[in-house]
């Protein structure tokens, strides 16, 4: 598997664990070590693990949460920081995703994540 | 000059080069060798030099273009990457912007910029 992969990876185990409402999955995706942040579509900054999880209990236990697919991967791998921006589809609405990635302990965990929508203009 | 300095210093000349229209100082702002990134706020990914420039040449052209006011900040090192959170305040709206940086030659440069709108609930 080459770095690219194993971003790419990580990045899948992300949505997967979002759509599978699975908050033990999603827990695991993000760093242990690193301070994490997380910028949600239409939210302010949510920083630190216990704000950032504390969303995603929120997010993963509302039953009308629909399925976010997501494509358009582009990796950036920079030392042991790698960048994925993607797009998200959200009930039919187009998003754009930075999601940042950080090499611990030899697996590449979320920093930080930012998605927002785009307007069709 | 701190790590954290030197990139809080490379985040501001961003926000300077936007603010003073100065699409030199832009340029400037953004890494040389790797591969750059642009999700302006409710657009679709910009991804190259070409189409990134383009859009700050559009946007520093706009004479109704207002001023960016960040704050905020919130700066994490990792290794040769930076990856800086922070709001921005446009004609009194609130922006939540994620900017990445890459240390080339010695210098921390831009290799990503994401704003998107806080919608206030």
């Amino acid at each position: 598997m080459t770095e690219d992969e194993a971003v790419l990876h990580a990045n899948e185990a992300f949505y997967a664990a979002l759509n599978a409402k699975d908050i033990v999955a999603m827990e695991a995706v993000w760093a242990r070590d690193a301070p994490i942040a997380c910028i949600h579509p239409g939210w302010n900054v949510l920083a630190g693990s216990e704000q950032v999880m504390a969303s995603w209990r929120a997010i993963l236990a509302n039953p009308n949460q629909p399925r976010v697919v997501s494509g358009g991967e582009r990796v950036q791998v920079e030392g042991e920081v790698a960048v994925v921006i993607c797009r998200e589809m959200v009930d039919g609405a187009p998003l754009a995703a930075t999601n940042v990635f950080v090499r611990e302990t030899g697996a590449w965990r979320m920093l930080h994540h930012h998605s927002s929508a785009i307007a069709l203009v």
